[in-house]
């Protein structure tokens, strides 16, 4: 295995302190605060090598006008083999530039700045020499300005890594939800949870429980669309005709699929504490309860991808940059879960190799 | 004020201590087991005088089985001007019979039993026999083998008491839920959600905000229908059609009308406590946040009503009935409800006279 011994060249293992890439997200947003707060951080630290990926310049501006005089690091214009150890290595994607950072606002080199560090990160991941990538967030608007047609991250990401077969997934400890249907209006949910899709999300997730979580044998809770479930078609039939069917077809073909259970009744009893994925028909029935758990502890996750991505669960949140009142809490989750991850994936390719 | 007279004759003051009927619910589910378990607290017995309405037989045989040998009852026909102090009065609604508890099954003498206490009690609310009505849970399937075709109490009690402007209305503590539309599929909801029933919905949200918790200007949140609120139409029409334009005619007509709030976001930071209650456009983005808050404490009110009526937010849950593992806690809170709302009634009645 070439890759292995790469990786233990380079002075530190991998396996151990896996090298994660974080993205420093929209240069007027609250990313590159959360990222300096979590660099700060020298217990989530000593898990990891960090490589920031954005702009050295930007950092210092969030780091001044959070009064941050501490933050040591070494600006990079390409990854080296061996990184510096006690000093945080800063990957420069826009070479010479030092781009002006404008609290709050939406602008197009904002756009333009994050998604480079984006495309950047997951390159490099794609070539092994980051273990994971970890991404602040963007503004949708901003990234449009510059030009970028995908909605978000996951969509980019995907295409970039040539997978069809991902899906959003929301980590919380042990609390993890996937979602048939994301960012759809509620008129066109029933027509879209169909028996297809239901099955191909059952099946992503399965892998990315035995890939990335070492599960073995994924139980996954599977919620129904209509209140109560349904309650056996008088309010609504999607469970009857479509639900039930799909969860039988998942077990017959070996998967250990579950349900459907009413949503209210699941989460008012912690239904997800005995299963290891819970897959909810649309946003707002698997956010609303995830958010209401997990804030400022919630990961995105993006299952099914060749790399490891991992994000927190918050924007931009323009109306506080530069403030400093931005927690870092998701940022580090989405941290420690990466780092997770990627170790799982390291020994599992270690095992196979 | 010939009430006022007739309340003080009976020897306590009820707007200090009110006369709350408990109705026992399905014989052979846990509503028993959690009246008793009100019953023996002290703490909350002190605060009103209880009457519980059903049966005898069913209190003693559910008494029994949990091995409870200090419920010191007496047990009467009609509800007395003055009830005995330091013993539970019970009510029998269906004198010289002793209905066998079937622990667990559902049977159509289980739901006649059930309903007749609830017809009892709702005539005795409107006579102002009883200061608020607590109703423990029925079984849908019991009460359909009874004859009885209501879907449940909201819709049994809305009918005996001629009223049509009513709607359930979740509370647990400062959180308090109403719901545009309740027991309807998905498919549904999008063309159910009118400006008309938007509107109508915050109106008996605010006039039930304004009498029975004392709040003069009753700040009302409005969720979105779809995620992201709709993301300014990018992902459904409703809100910028609909739902927008009934929160401004709201405003219009004087109702303190906020939103529309995505519903993810505004449960996630709490936004519930900055307002006086929410509306939610259908059940599971009302009730998957409320149950996931507040299980084990949730009532549900309907509000609206001439009388005054709670209940805890479990059902009859048969697998554990009769077995002592029954949580009291939900119970206990739709009593102190049904308390504080009595007697911000009778103080506004007296304020009133």
């Amino acid at each position: 295995m070439a890759d292995d011994t790469k990786k233990e060249s380079s002075g530190t293992d991998r396996r151990v302190r896996p090298r994660i890439g974080i993205t420093l997200g929209d240069p007027n947003g609250i990313g590159p605060e959360v990222v300096i707060k979590c660099l700060l951080d020298s217990r989530l630290i000593k898990f990891m090598e960090p490589v920031v990926i954005g702009s050295s310049g930007v950092l210092r501006q969030h780091a001044e006008r959070l009064n941050i005089r501490d933050l040591r690091m070494k600006v990079v214009e390409e990854v080296p083999e061996r990184l510096p150890e006690g000093i945080v290595t800063v990957l420069d994607v826009i070479p010479g530039e030092s781009p002006r950072v404008d609290f709050g606002k939406i602008t197009a080199e904002g756009g333009a700045l994050a998604m480079k560090a984006v495309e950047v990160a997951t390159d490099l991941s794609l070539d092994g020499r980051l273990d994971a990538m970890v991404t602040a967030p963007i503004s949708k608007e901003a990234i449009s300005l510059a030009g970028y047609t995908d909605p978000g991250h996951t969509e980019f990401i995907a295409r970039r890594t040539s997978t069809t077969e991902y899906m959003m997934m929301m980590v919380a400890g042990e609390m993890r939800i996937g979602l048939v249907t994301v960012h759809m209006a509620i008129w066109d949910v029933p027509r879209a949870v169909t028996r297809e899709e239901i099955l191909r999300k059952i099946r992503i997730l399965t892998a990315s429980l035995q890939n990335d979580f070492q599960i073995v044998r994924p139980r996954i809770a599977v919620l129904g669309l209509n209140p109560h479930a349904g309650d056996g078609g008088v309010l609504g039939r999607e469970e009857e005709d479509t639900i039930i069917p799909s969860i039988r077809q998942a077990c017959d073909e070996g998967y250990l699929a579950f349900g459907p259970f009413a949503a209210d009744g699941f989460f008012a009893i912690g239904g997800y504490r005995n299963y290891d994925a819970v897959l909810a028909m649309y946003h707002d029935q698997g956010l609303v309860p995830f958010k209401t758990l997990a804030f400022e502890s919630g990961v995105n996750f993006t299952a099914g991808l060749p790399i490891v991505r991992t994000s927190p669960d918050h924007g931009t949140a323009y109306d506080i940059a530069g403030q400093g009142k931005a927690s870092p809490g998701s940022m580090r989750s989405a941290i420690y879960t990466a780092i997770d991850i990627s170790r799982n994936r390291l020994a599992r390719g270690r095992t196979n190799g």
